[in-house]
């Protein structure tokens, strides 16, 4: 029996990776004074209905629960965030900075990048009607690519403006019910022959391939630029007005970040949508908003992909998954003494393993290797005195064992580890 | 619009609370050696018929997905982690000792202590049967307990063996079909009239009563006591062979946490099931295995009743979501020199927000006390000095702003923030 297609397994590595991600994802949004939410993985139908259109329930997870409730799994969490703050605007500071990292479920065809599950960090900027938002949202979108050790030659964000495109079809007395039309076709412009485009855009083409080709100009793209200049991330971005977005209810700025090489699809995507809120909330609450989503499994093979990437990663990962202490029982009567030890140092917030039944000392070491162990203590015939043996450089001390722990400590690697571990009175024991 | 019954929203005070309970459920784990992995949140209906029977389905979130697959929101983790185990054991050294923060989700009535969804940690060694294994795991129980700052006078692990019952049973000629049954009514002995109980048990009734108030000796228990009070936790549990567990896979020895008062449901069971992971993998895969599993919910309640351990937990939270410097722009044409500032300290590692809109300099100290920021700092007349005021002493500086950075380091609880902050070659960027 195997997981359904399209969902995934987590063996620990898996996990680590997973976490990995998870961790630069809340680090960096930390660091820029966003908090997290989250909100049920199950939300009613409609709530996502009602934003995106009778369409999306063909995508969706969507069933009737045992009390008669047409439910789905989320597949995007921009209706729940609405509901939440329309809610409970009122009892936050504006701007409200909040960030999340939900699982979202579609049901389409798995491929490349695109499973039927997914975990998408959401970052959001609510209450927040200056440009100056928009440079800070799109700052953090960038320096969460930079902490997974990726550089503007790696990425690209790609900025652009929805008032430019309404500007413009405005100039062209082009009636405002063809604008999300026109709009779409500007966003599958890339990926469709230009005659395609053309055919579609009619009499609009000339002037839409114009400005595709030669640039226009954008006072406020301009400003969202130097913005990321002074926070010396430029070289991150490029404005470049084919990006529109196809969903309809953006309002400004839009982004979308991609690998410089292009074989991959959106690693992240968002910009500003001023009136959704209202609109969510059945003008319970109305609120200028912007904010953007990355999901786990594009920026996964990114990472693998990126020899820096894959390198920081896997670093972190080994040290994070490292055992600080694995326990020999080369005696089986000196385990008393030793399982007692291994209490001791796991109340100091050490990681310590042992074996739960004898075992040969030879087998023992290979499963302290295993494990990635710093340090093996043997007890053994050595007793009261215990081995300790750095696994690295395979060096060999005698210590008594009423001394064990002082010189665990005074080693500098395996104290740190200690405090920066849950334990009483420790500083790190929620950083998360 | 709101959450759907029984689920809740995290609002990011809700959110922090969570992510404190999961952290000390990781740091715990990690401390003994457990890796964390996870599974699906949706799998094959028949995944969870197999283990539980088909009564289970009535209280599932099942449903019959677009693809015309009968699958359910899984309502516990065993199954998928003997799916995952039977199919990949092989990769791993024996014992395997995993954990996992999954989200369950059963269709039930909500009600106090139970909703329709939570997280349950769940701890597992695969692989091992000696009962020093089941010393190992009730002591991660217990020490899960003492992370969140309870105490033996809080709250105490009853254990029991089902061997023990299997003994009893034998002894008494009772055939094998009966036994489930009469296990079931000594789980419910507790919360039930004793005539009840006692007309359930018929013949049986005399001998179960006199072992339920006098003990039955079980040499196996009380080696298990003897390991734990080898490690200190003896205070900890209670040999009480009252404990069964209804459900018919565990094989050895059970166990439950309760709050010492008796005020809410158990907050932890778990116990040895050494044949499940044959039973669901089909035979493909036959390894000893124990568990035990633990609720947010319940947990949640006993942490927010109990003075000490609520305490700790608001303490951690504040320090977790407090930020380090709030940059208060009173000259607009300081925001250039104010956003580089911003950004080069969270380059370092510090969480630093600022105003994104001009605003008057008594509102942004305002908000530079609500988001509990440790420093303010000023951009204003005194350029090119910054003001460097610490909000709880209201103790105020001058500094030039090129020596902020260095200023701020040299504080050092600022420092030993960045420090644990995800920045580069900081050694606990991933420690979640």
């Amino acid at each position: 029996m195997q997981a359904l297609p399209g969902f995934r397994d987590f063996l620990p590595d898996d996990c680590a990776a997973r976490n990995y991600i998870f961790t630069q994802w809340r680090n960096v949004s930390r660091r820029y004074g966003f908090a997290e939410y989250d909100g049920p993985l199950l939300e009613e139908l409609d709530l996502f209905v009602r934003k995106s259109g009778a369409e999306i329930v063909k995508q969706l997870y969507d069933f009737t629960d045992k009390g008669g409730r047409a439910v789905a799994l989320r597949p995007e969490m921009t209706p729940t965030l609405a509901r939440m703050v329309a809610a409970s605007h009122r009892d936050f500071r504006k701007p409200i900075k909040w960030f999340s990292i939900p699982q979202m479920f579609r049901y389409e065809r798995p491929q490349k990048g695109r499973l039927r599950e997914h975990y998408q960090y959401n970052c959001d900027i609510i209450g927040e009607a200056s440009p100056d938002a928009d440079v800070e949202l799109i700052a953090v979108c960038i320096d969460i690519l930079r902490a997974f050790g990726l550089t503007a030659d790696d990425v690209v964000v790609r900025i652009s403006d929805r008032e430019f495109w309404a500007d413009f079809l405005r100039a062209q007395n082009v009636a405002e019910d063809r604008w999300q039309q026109v709009l779409e076709v500007i966003d599958k412009s890339e990926r469709e022959a230009r005659e395609k485009t053309a055919e579609r855009l009619g009499d609009l083409a000339e002037a839409v391939f114009r400005i595709l080709e030669e640039g226009g100009r954008s006072e406020k793209l301009d400003r969202i630029v130097d913005g990321l200049r002074q926070r010396g991330l430029a070289d991150f971005v490029k404005v470049d007005l084919r990006i529109v977005r196809g969903l309809a209810y953006y309002t400004g700025v839009v982004f979308e970040a991609f690998d410089r090489a292009g074989k991959l699809r959106a690693i992240a995507g968002g910009g500003r949508y001023d009136n959704l809120i209202h609109q969510l909330s059945a003008g319970s609450a109305s609120l200028p908003a912007l904010g953007f989503a990355m999901g786990d499994v594009v920026l996964g093979e990114l990472i693998r992909e990126n020899a820096a990437a894959s390198a920081k990663m896997k670093a972190t990962m080994a040290r994070d998954q490292q055992l600080d202490v694995y326990v020999v029982i080369a005696k089986e009567e000196r385990r008393g003494h030793a399982v007692a030890q291994v209490q001791e140092l796991r109340d100091r917030g050490y990681r310590v393993d042992y074996p739960l039944t004898e075992a040969k000392v030879g087998k023992q070491f290979q499963t302290a290797e295993h494990l990635n162990a710093e340090v093996a203590v043997l007890y053994g015939d050595e007793w009261p005195q215990v081995k300790v043996k750095r696994l690295a450089t395979r060096d060999e001390q005698l210590v008594p064992h009423e001394e064990l722990l002082a010189r665990l400590v005074a080693s500098s690697t395996l104290s740190s580890r200690a405090e920066r571990s849950g334990v009483e009175g420790s500083r790190g024991s929620s950083e998360r």
